[in-house]
C-alpha cells in the first residue's frame, strides 16, 4: 500500500469503480462488522460497536434531558397483540421470525428437532408498539399519568430477503421511543421534537447534512397517521433514511385501549408517538465520509481522536520515546472535547510504522502523529490528518498541540460537514419536466450503473399512482416532503396537475 | 401509611409473614418491574432499568480497563452450532425458544399462522459460546491474535417453567464475556480475575458480601471444565448465585476449531473462558437490603441519592422555597461521588408531602430532605435516612450538607454492607453431624416454611451421590467450595468419609 500522493489507494475497488463493493471493502478494512454465519445477521466487531456506543451515549443523554426514561419490554410479542392494529400487522407479517417451540428433543434419527409446541406462536419483535401499548394501557389511568415518555434500547428482527451490513440486516440494534399524551397537539409536538433531535444529531455529531421531511402516505410506518424522516445523500447519490418519528394519532391507543380520565373526569384515548434510530446510522456514516483509503470518522463520533505512533530506531531511545508518548497521551486525555475526554492511543504494536499508520487510516481515526527522538528533541511534532494527504503534516510544538487539539478536531468536523453539504447541494436539482426527470435518474455510465443524478426536487400533486409509476420505471421513490422548504406554486413533473410544493425524489437504500 | 415508629409498615405481608410475597410487594411498591403479558417474561420499568444502567456502567468501565472490548453477535444460533459441544447442548436443549418460520400468512379461517418454514431451525441464544466460538475460529490464526477478550451486553432466553421477576425469567438481560488465550494458565487466571471483578462489584457497589467459590462438577456450566461463582445470602437465608466465571479448557476451542499457530509455528487449540452477570443481580440487591417499608438501595448503585421535598404552606413563599431547593440541588450535583455526580431530585409533584416521602422510602432512595421557609431562614436542614427511623432527622447547615454529603452516603453504604455481612455470619454454621444438618435445614415455623438455618459449612468427600440425596431429602445443594477458606482435615457430614475442606450447603434460588 502507498500514500495518496502516489495515487494508489488502500481500498479496491474505488467508489468510482464499484460503489457497493467499495462499501463492503471499507467495512472490512476498518474491521467494523462482518456477515454472521446466521442468515441475514451481522456480527458487529469492536470498532463498529464502539461507534454505536458513542451514538447511544449521545442520543441517550439527549433523550433523558428531554424527560424520557429507559425501560425494557419483552423480545417476544404474542400474535394476538400484533393483530390488534390491522395496518401494522399487515406491514410486518411478511418479515417476522416466529417462535413456535420451546425445547429440543432427539428425533428418530438421533438428530435434535423442535419440540414443545407453543399454544400461541410468538413473534420476535420487529418493533414494539403493540407490546408497549399493552403496558401503557395498564399504566395510564388519569391525565396525571401523562405524558408518559419511554425509550428502549433493544435488538429487533425483520426477516429481510436481501441483506447488507448495517443497511439492511435481519437483526439490528436500535432505540425506540414511545410516548403517550393527553392531546393531539402535544403528541404532534413530541413527534417533531424527536425528529429535530435526529436532525441535530446527524448534522452536529455525524456531520451528515440530512434533509428533514414528511413521508408520503405510501411510505408511512404501518399504523401511523404521519411519519417524518431525516434523509441523507450517500456518495453514490442515493438517499439513506436515518431516524424516523411517527405521529400515531389514536390508532394504537384504540387498538391497545390506552385510555385516561381527563381533568373533567371524561374517559379519552391517549395520543401516541414512536421514533427510532438504528445501527443503520453506522452505514450512513461510512457512506457519507469515507474515501478510497477507507473509513473517515467525524471527531465527535470517533472512538479514538488521535493515535500516537512511537518511532524507535535505536534501542537506547526506546524508554525515552515511550515515556514521552505516554505522558503526552495522558496530558491530552485531561482535555475535554464536547464533554468527553480526548481519546488517545499509543500504538506500541510490534509492526512497521507505515503499516501502523495505514491501519489507522483505514479505520478513520481523525489525527495521527509519529514521534521519534528528533521530534522530541526539537519539540516539533508532525500531526497528520485523515482528511488531508497522508504525508501532509502540520508541525506543532507540544504546548501548541495541547492548546489547539480541540480546535483542530472541530475544524475536521466542520470540514466533513461542509464537504458533505456541498456534495448534496451539487447533486440536488430542481427538475420541472418529465424528460429531464427520466434522464436525471438514468445512469450515464454503463460501467457503473449505480451513479445517477441524485436528489430531484420536483412538484408532486399527491397522486399515489405517480409514486408507483416512478418506482416501476426508475426505481425512484419520494423520499420526503421537505419541512423546511417554502411553499411554491407549480405543476407535477409527471402529470402537469397543480401542486403546492416540491418533494424529493431519489433512489434509495 | 404510617411511620416505622408507629409500627405500621408500608409493605404487607412482612418478611416474617411471607417472604416470597413480601418480595413481590417490594418490587411493586418500588415500581421496579412487572410480569409481561408474555409467558415468563418481565417488563423492567424505569426505576428498575435505571439500577441496571448503573450496574452496566460500572461493570463496563471495569471490563474496558482490563482490556475487554464490546461487540455484538446474532440473537439466533443455528441448531448445528449448538450441537457441536455435546454437554452444552444437553444442558440447554430443554429450555430453548426455537424459531421455525419467517413470516405470517392468513390461514383458511382468516387467522394468521406461521408460514415460510426455515430449512434449519434457529435457537434464540440461551448463551453465546457456540456462535462466538465460530467467529473466534475465523478471527484467530496466530498467537499474535491472542488474548482475544470480548464482552457482549445482550438479551438471552431460557424457557423456564417457573418464573419470578428478576430471579428467573424466560428472557433476561446480561453481559457475557468470552476470551481466548494461548495458554491454560492465562485462561485460568482470566477466569479468576473476572470472578474477583464480580466479587468486588458485589461487596463494594452492591454492598452484598458474597462468598466466592467453585461449583461442584454437578453444578458446572454445561461444557465447562470448572465454574466459579459468587454466592450471596438473602434475608430468608437462601443462597442466590451472582456472577459466574467459567474456565472452558479447550472444550469449545475443539468443537468450534479455535486454533492458532504458536511462536514456534505449531498449531494449537486456544484456551477459552466465559463469564456473565445478569439482571438477576437486581433481585439479589432487593432481597439483601430491603425491609418491611420497601426497597433499600446502597448509594453507589442508587439512581438517585437525595430527594428534596419543598414544603410550601403559603403561596407567597413558593418561589423562594423552590429557588432555594433548586440552587441546593444544583450545588450538590457539582459534587462528585465515586466518579459520578451526586444525583438529586426536587420533587415538585402536586401531592401531599407525606405521600411524597413514602413514595421515595418505598423506592429506596438513601436520603430525603423536606425544606420549608423556616428551615431556610434558620439554615437548619433536616436530613432523613432510608436506613434509619423515618422521622429521625440529622440537622445540618447548608454548608455542612455540601461538605459532608459524600461521607454521609459512604456511611450508609458501609452500614448496609456490615448489616448484610453480620446477617450472613449469624446464619452460617459449621455443622459436623447428620442430625444437626437435617435439623438446620428443617423449617422451625410451619407458618413460614421458607425460613431455615442458612449456610451450612460442612465437610464433603466429593461424592455426587451425597449431593443428590441432600437435594432429594431437603432441597439443599452445595452452593460452592469456598476459595478463601483454609483447608482442614475432617469427615463428610453424611458419610463419614475423609474430606479436606468444607463446602457451603444451602437452599437456593
Amino acid at each position: 500500500m502507498n500514500t495518496k500522493d502516489n495515487k494508489k489507494n488502500a481500498i479496491s475497488p474505488s467508489r468510482e469503480e464499484n460503489y457497493s463493493e467499495w462499501y463492503q471493502q471499507v467495512l472490512k478494512a476498518a474491521d467494523l462488522a462482518e456477515h454472521a454465519p446466521v442468515r441475514g445477521c451481522m456480527v458487529i466487531k469492536p470498532w463498529g460497536y464502539a461507534i454505536w456506543e458513542n451514538m447511544q451515549k449521545i442520543l441517550d443523554t439527549t433523550f433523558k434531558k428531554l424527560g424520557h426514561q429507559n425501560a425494557y419490554f419483552p423480545l417476544f410479542i404474542p400474535l394476538k397483540f400484533l393483530e390488534k392494529e390491522a395496518e401494522h400487522v399487515e406491514g410486518f407479517a411478511k418479515e417476522c421470525a416466529i417462535v413456535t417451540h420451546h425445547r429440543l428433543e432427539k428425533g428418530k434419527d438421533g438428530k435434535l428437532i423442535p419440540a414443545g409446541p407453543l399454544e400461541e406462536p410468538l413473534v420476535v419483535r420487529p418493533t414494539s408498539e403493540t407490546i408497549i401499548g399493552e403496558m401503557f394501557s395498564k399504566w395510564i389511568t388519569s391525565y396525571r399519568d401523562l405524558p408518559l415518555k419511554i425509550n428502549q434500547w433493544a435488538n429487533v428482527v425483520r426477516w429481510e430477503m436481501r441483506t447488507r451490513l448495517f443497511l439492511r440486516t435481519t437483526e439490528f440494534l436500535w432505540q425506540e421511543g414511545h410516548t403517550a399524551h393527553a392531546t393531539k397537539e402535544e403528541a404532534q409536538e413530541e413527534t417533531l421534537r424527536m425528529l429535530r433531535v435526529y436532525e441535530r444529531f446527524a448534522w452536529d455529531i455525524l456531520a451528515i447534512p440530512v434533509v428533514v421531511g414528511e413521508k408520503t402516505p405510501q411510505e408511512r410506518f404501518p399504523g401511523a397517521v404521519s411519519t417524518f424522516t431525516v434523509e441523507a445523500m450517500m456518495q453514490d447519490r442515493k438517499a439513506l433514511q436515518g431516524g424516523t418519528s411517527h405521529f400515531l394519532g389514536q390508532n394504537f391507543a384504540r387498538s391497545s385501549e390506552i385510555k385516561f380520565r381527563d381533568a373533567a373526569g371524561e374517559e379519552q384515548f391517549a395520543w401516541t408517538t414512536s421514533w427510532g434510530s438504528t445501527t443503520r446510522m453506522i452505514g450512513s456514516l461510512v457512506m457519507t465520509h469515507s474515501d478510497d483509503d477507507g473509513l473517515v470518522l467525524p471527531p465527535r463520533i470517533a472512538p479514538l481522536h488521535l493515535v500516537i505512533i512511537p518511532v524507535v530506531h535505536k534501542e537506547e531511545s526506546r524508554v525515552m520515546v515511550l515515556e514521552y508518548c505516554h505522558k503526552l497521551a495522558a496530558d491530552l486525555r485531561e482535555i475535554s472535547y464536547h464533554k468527553q475526554e480526548i481519546s488517545v492511543l499509543v500504538d506500541e504494536r510490534d509492526m512497521r510504522g507505515g503499516d501502523k499508520s495505514w491501519s489507522w487510516i483505514k479505520k478513520g481515526v481523525p489525527l495521527r502523529m509519529e514521534i521519534g527522538p528528533r521530534d522530541i528533541e526539537q519539540n516539533r511534532l508532525g500531526l497528520a490528518f485523515r482528511t488531508k494527504g497522508h504525508k501532509d503534516l502540520i508541525m506543532l510544538k507540544r504546548e501548541e498541540l495541547l492548546l489547539q487539539i480541540g480546535d483542530l478536531l472541530d475544524a475536521v468536523q466542520t470540514h466533513l460537514l461542509e464537504k458533505a453539504l456541498s456534495f448534496r447541494r451539487n447533486h440536488t436539482h430542481k427538475i420541472d419536466n418529465k424528460e429531464a426527470f427520466y434522464a436525471f435518474f438514468t445512469p450515464k455510465n454503463k460501467e457503473n450503473p449505480e451513479i445517477h443524478g441524485g436528489f430531484a426536487l420536483c412538484h408532486w400533486s399527491g397522486d399515489p399512482e405517480i409514486e408507483e409509476k416512478v418506482k416501476a420505471d426508475l426505481g425512484v421513490t419520494i423520499r420526503c416532503i421537505p419541512l423546511d422548504e417554502q411553499e411554491e406554486e407549480g405543476v407535477c413533473v409527471m402529470t402537469g396537475k397543480k401542486s403546492k410544493r416540491r418533494v424529493i425524489y431519489a433512489k434509495s437504500y
